[in-house]
């Protein structure tokens, strides 16, 4: 039903019937796969936080023990709304799709080893909160997701992947609204190497700037 | 065909059918995050039980060692039920919903972050069952996913989201019925670093007064 | 459409159609949740296979350490098909199924709570293979779930839950022919004080007596 | 839908259609089952990394630490396109099948189990990218997945599983085509014991060699 009624085929290539078939199966596909990664990424989160190992005899410095973690329920904290928010515009961001091809089934697996590698880099940040490279590195992998995201956007207005008309003529500006993502947090790495916490403050910036029920359809990023 | 034929609009405001639609296909996708990060929380758990690491002259100890651990079997067993519970009350929820709003999903994704967080106090009470702090973590932990239950059975009462004007009419009611979990716990904070067996029986009591078959659709918490 | 044309309703209590419709709901989450717990605990048994920590010096140790480690490996492949098995055996139980009622899930959640357990006693024996604790707990691990197995047939006749009468005709002979598993199972243990390794090979005879293939629907264990 | 218009019947043999039934209930929950580890197995990848554990003393040797990991990095890249792509033919092949009987669920359970297993060697050769034996059970790996590939297409044509009688034409020649995987793959393993690094060079050429987009449905490998 999603796709079946749209599609008004203005400007697409003719194809035999069979090849459409199967692309939009790769579609549902690569949605179930891509719903897949992120849920499973944010669940692992929760392994980036250390249960203190402590003696029987040491057992009495659990709770300041744990006190002095408060980088890792940060970190968590971060990344489960980070993998929240990148779910609720990929999947908008499907929704609009009418098929896939392959460069696309390509950049969406680009797009999710990223996804995937998240609890790494939240685990190093959690641990390591001071260090230049872990917010450096955290900033890489976020950047990386939305520069996959952008050329995803880009992709699919080029190749008339998209279900509507209206959706593909406005694909290039979603993508440079998209492209927002990366800029901030490729510009947040020289400043860690000043203050790690500032340019963590940057990417909270980047948060409410583009909260969850802002994007309309034709505005949803991934 | 769930949510369509319900939804008389009465007190509804007047909307686009894009956007209904949208918020449906919202409400679809937050229902498959939620299933995953329930499900693949309660697999996590049993990464909490250790493994013993002996050498091979001590391998003899393992069954005093495992013995040992017994712990770590009770906290896994409670926290398997408890997510186990949790998702049923949190799907019925769901079940009566016709639609999402963005602070529907924001509640849902602040309650999701604290169901995938039950591996860390999990583990820490199964390590630390006689710690006041690790007691107190896992009360406030759950108690940390009932307020947000609470406010999330408000806020779709407030903003008209349920499928049925019946279920909307309760809905207050039901939020303060789910209230007694976090009372329950929170109040066994303090009573945690006076003994700690005897807060973990509150728990028990909670689990026992607010069985998964008892909630008809019209009493079902989340 | 899987249970909505069968169902003549022969012996069962009457009830109002809302009930039917949660009880249909219930079992269909149920089904969801049941597929998640299995997927991901077989998948997380590669996580009690050891990668050898060495010193760059001792690198070159590292065949010869791979090569001891072989009942890891062994103990991997019995616990992925066992669990693949179980899952099979789960699903045709629950396709027989018209509804689910409280206790079904309660006896549900128990049956998957030790499921959830299999990456344990998998490590554990992976490890400490000569220790008969280690093979003793794989064995009441897997009784244990048999005999939930059991109890859910039970049930699920004695309620009149299952979609047809043929199915309720056998559920009581498909009990106790699910019983064999725990029987073999617990009587393996006390073996286990005397030979580990005889008492695996009893496992192994109940793998191959009960193929995958071999249960039409109405023999189908879970 | 996707099977009840095809199978045209032509050279099967006749069965009660309970039986048909339930093969394709099969079916479509090994499809179920097997998306289930592809996904879970592809993301459990990031946990091959090492978050290094330094002292706060060593803390500003992380950057270091990080860049001396860079085969870790490399084999998480390198898994996580293969298990994407091992996924996306196994998807398409399933897509071709109307029906599954008992030999081809314990093949794609043998399938599976060595795709649940791709983390082991991926920590493995992530952390010993130096010794023989790392890249040789990496390949190993990779080469039973693609035999188990090999028998699920000669068996699915032997036994008249395929939806259409041009697939089960084809299949014989695909199974040979999937055979280059586990050539390549085995031949990889003498070379690596002379020198690691070409023997990965191999493997990317097998990968560059079949990418995504390539197979049409009747190339489709597994």
């Amino acid at each position: 039903v999603p796709a079946s009624s749209a599609d008004p085929g203005g400007g697409r290539s003719p194809e035999s019937p069979e090849t459409r078939s199967e692309r939009r199966f790769d579609l549902s596909r690569a949605t179930a796969f891509s719903d897949g990664v992120f849920t499973i990424a944010a669940t692992l989160l929760v392994l980036s936080i250390d249960v203190p190992q402590l003696s029987t005899a040491d057992a009495g410095k659990l709770a300041q023990e744990l006190g002095g973690q408060m980088d890792q329920y940060i970190s968590y904290a971060i990344s489960f709304a980070v993998i929240g928010l990148l779910w609720f515009r990929h999947h908008r961001f499907f929704h609009e799709l009418a098929e896939v091809d392959a460069p696309m089934l390509a950049l969406n697996l680009g797009y999710l080893a990223f996804v995937a590698l998240v609890p790494f880099p939240t685990e190093l940040i959690g641990e390591y909160s001071e260090q230049p490279i872990a917010v450096a590195l955290y900033a890489a992998t976020i950047a990386a997701i939305s520069v996959f995201a952008v050329a995803m956007w880009w992709h699919a207005g080029e190749a008339h992947l998209f279900r509507s008309a209206a959706i593909e003529a406005e694909s290039r500006r979603n993508a440079l609204r998209v492209m927002v993502t990366p800029v901030v947090m490729l510009a947040s790495i020289p400043v860690a190497y000043l203050d790690t916490s500032v340019a963590r403050y940057m990417w909270l910036l980047l948060l409410l700037a583009r909260p969850m029920g802002l994007p309309r359809a034709s505005q949803a990023g991934t």
